[in-house]
């Protein structure tokens, strides 16, 4: 099974990192490109709804409960998985976002913001790119906050999605 | 990558195959087996929540918006999907049961009861088991709706998982 490129998003909590994905999203669709998105929530979420069948199966003790319509489709796992594992049951996409997993191996985009009064989450020599409105000197490729484009044609060349089109817009 | 075995369960609307997919669990649980529970639904489930980031993910156009927290995951996938790219998203576990797949090639076991008023959903031939209270004659081994214990059984012998231990209860 062939390995999906996946693109880390990180930064600390009010960066942008949400809003910066929302972002991209579009514009990869425009370019043909399939995304997956990985969210790591830090607390703990809640998709099911108390007394739903799929909430029945997962009290009577099913590890994975899944439901399909002719639309959609959700796999809940009722365990704690690693990244590599998450990343394994995204399949039939071309890219994968992955937020809020700060130290992964994963090429890494660092999301920072004046705003949020906070340093750096890490050393920006150890990133594949710095999205910021902060004047940081770093030989590590910077965008500003509102360079969706930008970001994005760095991330497919850091995927290697360098087949991708990219009409002008 | 190996294949889990799959066995369906399915039968008429209100034959009580929840139910008994809810009884089954909790077997399969003592008994070690790991289960993970498919159901198609014939209407539009709803599991994301307007307004979340993972919703916000989804609207911008990702085909598969998958979170993660220390207890649990869930992959959502914005598309249709057939049984088999279904059957694969749920890994690790031993067993997977198949609810609402009236034709697919699994093994089928068929839930009927008297109260529904209706007749079998297929000949009785065709299946690996007929769970019911009525009088049907037929060659294929037959249950009653509350012999659980006996359906997980013979569902293990289906799926090859004769290993597990049967412990006396």
């Amino acid at each position: 099974m062939k390995q999906i490129p996946a693109i880390s998003i990180m930064g600390w909590s009010g960066s942008g990192k949400t809003t910066l994905i929302e972002k991209l999203i579009p514009i990869f669709h425009r370019w043909k490109i399939r995304v997956g998105v990985l969210k790591h929530d830090g607390h703990d979420f809640e998709m099911d709804r108390s007394g739903k069948d799929t909430w029945r199966f997962s009290q009577s003790g099913a590890e994975v409960v899944a439901i399909s319509s002719d639309r959609q489709a959700a796999v809940l796992e009722n365990r704690r998985l690693e990244l590599a594992d998450l990343l394994h049951r995204i399949r039939d996409v071309d890219l994968i976002l992955v937020e809020g997993y700060k130290a992964s191996d994963l090429p890494r985009i660092e999301v920072h913001r004046l705003a949020n009064n906070k340093p750096l989450s890490v050393d920006p020599d150890g990133l594949a790119a710095l999205v910021t409105d902060a004047d940081i000197q770093t030989t590590t490729p910077r965008f500003t906050l509102d360079d969706a484009q930008g970001i994005a044609a760095l991330i497919c060349r850091l995927a290697g999605l360098e087949q991708a089109p990219f009409p002008a817009e």
